[in-house]
């Protein structure tokens, strides 16, 4: 899929035409892309997206049609809408790899280039990475819920359109979501489908028996009713066992049954006891039905039966507390050489400065002990004093032994691909290893352990040096 | 933008094979689509995403890639798929137009035909018209709050990718919001577009001034500045006065000011007495910042003089209390000639069985008083007794001298649209209109009234009559 190059906010054009009207635009810049929150009340996000991002950087280019419509907002220059027909991405991309377990206001994405090159992309790139990282968090919350139960993606027809549902599909994968109701997706990112029938299905029959073994019939290797149209337990899992006999007799087994209403927990309990005592073990529990992590993690507790969560319209929307979407912004950090910070009203919260490393620390087991971000270059050494960046006053050292690991590499550069394409199971193998690493509590649902970032002794100076040139030239103004 | 076909849930396609293999493919069917609460604890949803659902539905057929892909599944005969590869959408679709106020219960779409055709489309429509529905009910609230001031949609970066950030932009224009960010909205469905500049451009200049001025240079006759990348009232608003008056000595007016950070109301006030004090009481001032229905509406509230609202992540994300998703279904209602319900634990939520009518009771000077759910063909008069479906004993009186007037009409049949389509102004037109006309307090943003939906006489016995029959059968199994 292409994606158009006007995909981006109109301020983007105008700001490009102001750099080029002023022979700003081949000035070299750097922004980074982050969050200041993880999503969900959690410690962290699961960085996803980032191929999708880098197909958009590798064909970005105006097409006539474009050029077309720009001119006629009577905006722009003609000479700012030829040099624009030119226009490719040959910037340098850092960034971690998809399935990384990330943390508030350390750099994802840092992209490098001329002034206009990486000013253009930062809508797109935004849309792409804030929506991809905000569903694979949300699938790896859903996953580890489920413990040993897997969890399939049902929400195509609550998603935001179907390009939305697709990005909905890929992201839950790299987060742990090992298949899909959506067909588009399967074939388009090679997911497994998933899927039984509506209770559309069931009504269309004159009674549910009949429903069950017309579609037994259908597929007799691939079986699994729907039981609650009615009754789950007094006629949906009695009919189903009758089935599941009758496929028996033709030597065939049962797949399964799902449950889509009710009392989960109570209901799957029960229906495992019937199928178990019917001499069906092998039919499998799925239930669907605005399941969320909160609520699956309520199921075990209570006791329920259920081998796969299907979940749709949560993990679609990324529903939740502090869910929603993921605050991501793209803020200059150097142009021209010169370091550069958006200020506020509380100094502890401006922006970071500058090119920048960025480092898992890890002790001698592997385990991550914090996240710490220095300028590009900085030599950094076990024993040096790190920061926490909202109180600078609160600060650690690199214990002894440990190691530093650096979180991200160069991606894309000259308008190409600097790797090969991950496959997307090689990405959720790499969330769920990394993921059991971080310090204990970190993946509790609620109230977690927050996981520490610190920055180093080089960045700290650098951005309170900043901070005191604004402080300077605001008091300048006021005289 | 054409919609694969394989844009839909696996469990379609099995159920189509199913319906196929047993020669049922054909059997007349309807499916009415409607949603159970409405969205942010309103009363009301504003119906939207009708054309693009239609577009589906006129282009909808499957590809040889997609066929393809299906076989690759091994779960499908080849007489099935290649049945599939003949299939069009023949049926019949009742509906609202755009932009019309809808309540809980009541059937939006009805969708008639085919089985296997009016059932292949469940997931599509349900994906269109749901997020539709959810974004153009957002912007509505957001409009109500602004008041006399406008809205303009910001939402693209935070939006579920691409599509995604294109259905917000229409949605809202649905709604009532004038202008979005995003040029290929702009293009796409011929909206306005709007935007200034990002902190980057000015943190790309030397300072704040030097900056203010490239881009009035640039832009003397669409001057907006961002004024709160320094700080605010220091900073921003004094040199953005300096601008104002090097344009006015050229000829020209500074059209406006942005606001991003800090307490909207209290800069927004001071901001505007800078500028009125200044000899500049044209200068518009927008606001930005998180903005959502009720923050907007508690900086009128306390005084805030901000002339346009840039509404991004909330309205993309359709974030709030009851918001994130349309709960939109779509159930089977009559197969051949019989009508059919989904029965749940509780009666009295059971669906709406049958071919129904939709009208809206409406008094003398045309204010709505409740809508009214009829068997099709029903006779409805003055005088009617009609009942709360969730509380039959619960009852009232169609008034004298009412006008029912019959919400929906036919806009699509045999492949081809019924009716020309609208322009986006006409709905949004008519969605202001008729919204007012509902009953006082229903457009209240917290605990508003709830709007009344009754049943028909005609359509209650139906209800209890197909009840009573399913309660028969399941006592039947039990035995």
């Amino acid at each position: 899929m292409t994606t158009s190059a006007l995909l981006t906010d109109l301020y983007q054009l105008t700001m490009l035409a102001g750099y080029h009207a002023r022979q700003m635009h081949e000035q070299p810049a750097v922004f980074d892309l982050y969050f200041r929150e993880p999503p969900y009340r959690g410690s962290y996000a699961v960085f996803a997206g980032l191929q999708p991002a880098l197909d958009y950087l590798s064909q970005l280019q105006f097409q006539t049609e474009d050029l077309t419509y720009l001119a006629s907002l009577e905006l722009f220059e003609d000479s700012f809408l030829s040099w624009l027909s030119g226009f490719r991405f040959t910037g340098r991309v850092l960034a971690p790899a998809e399935g990384t377990p990330v943390f508030p206001h350390t750099p994802l994405l840092s992209v490098e280039g001329k002034l206009a090159e990486v000013q253009l992309v930062e809508t797109a790139l935004l849309n792409i990475i804030n929506f991809q990282t905000l569903v694979a968090t949300k699938a790896a919350r859903l996953c580890q819920a489920a413990g040993q139960a897997s969890v399939v993606e049902f929400g195509l027809r609550r998603a935001q359109g179907p390009d939305g549902a697709l990005s909905v599909a890929r992201a839950a994968a790299v987060g742990g979501v090992g298949a899909t109701s959506n067909l588009l997706a399967g074939r388009t990112f090679g997911l497994p489908v998933k899927g039984t029938q509506a209770h559309s299905w069931i009504m269309a029959f004159d009674n549910e028996l009949e429903a069950f073994r017309a579609y037994a019939q259908c597929f007799p290797a691939s079986c699994v009713l729907l039981v609650d149209t009615y009754d789950t337990l007094k006629s949906g899992v009695p009919n189903a066992i009758k089935v599941a006999q009758e496929l028996r007799e033709k030597g065939f087994e049962l797949l399964g049954v799902r449950i889509d209403s009710g009392d989960l927990a109570w209901i799957s309990r029960k229906a495992r006891q019937m199928f178990d005592d019917a001499g069906f073990p092998q039919v499998k529990i799925l239930a669907s039905n605005d399941l969320d992590e909160e609520l699956i993690d309520a199921i075990r507790h209570d006791g329920g039966r259920v081998d796969i969560y299907g979940v749709g319209t949560r993990l679609a929307t990324c529903a939740g507390e502090g869910g929603g979407a993921l605050g991501g912004v793209y803020k200059l950090v150097e142009i021209n050489g010169r370091p550069t910070l958006k200020a506020t009203s509380d100094p502890a919260k401006a922006s970071l400065p500058g090119r920048k490393s960025l480092y898992r620390v890890q002790d001698r087991q592997g385990r991550a002990l914090f996240d710490l971000i220095a300028l590009r270059g900085e030599q950094i050494d076990c024993g040096d004093k790190v920061f926490d960046p909202g109180n600078p006053a609160r600060n650690q050292i690199i214990p002894a032994g440990s190691q530093l690991v650096d979180r991200r590499h160069l991606v894309f550069a000259s308008g190409i691909y600097c790797e090969e394409a991950e496959p997307l199971d090689v990405m959720s193998r790499r969330c769920r290893e990394q993921l059991v690493r971080l310090p204990e509590g970190s993946l509790r649902l609620v109230n977690p352990h927050r996981y520490k970032v610190s920055i180093s002794q080089g960045l700290l100076q650098l951005r309170q040096r900043l901070l005191a040139a604004i402080e300077e030239q605001n008091l300048g103004t006021e005289i």
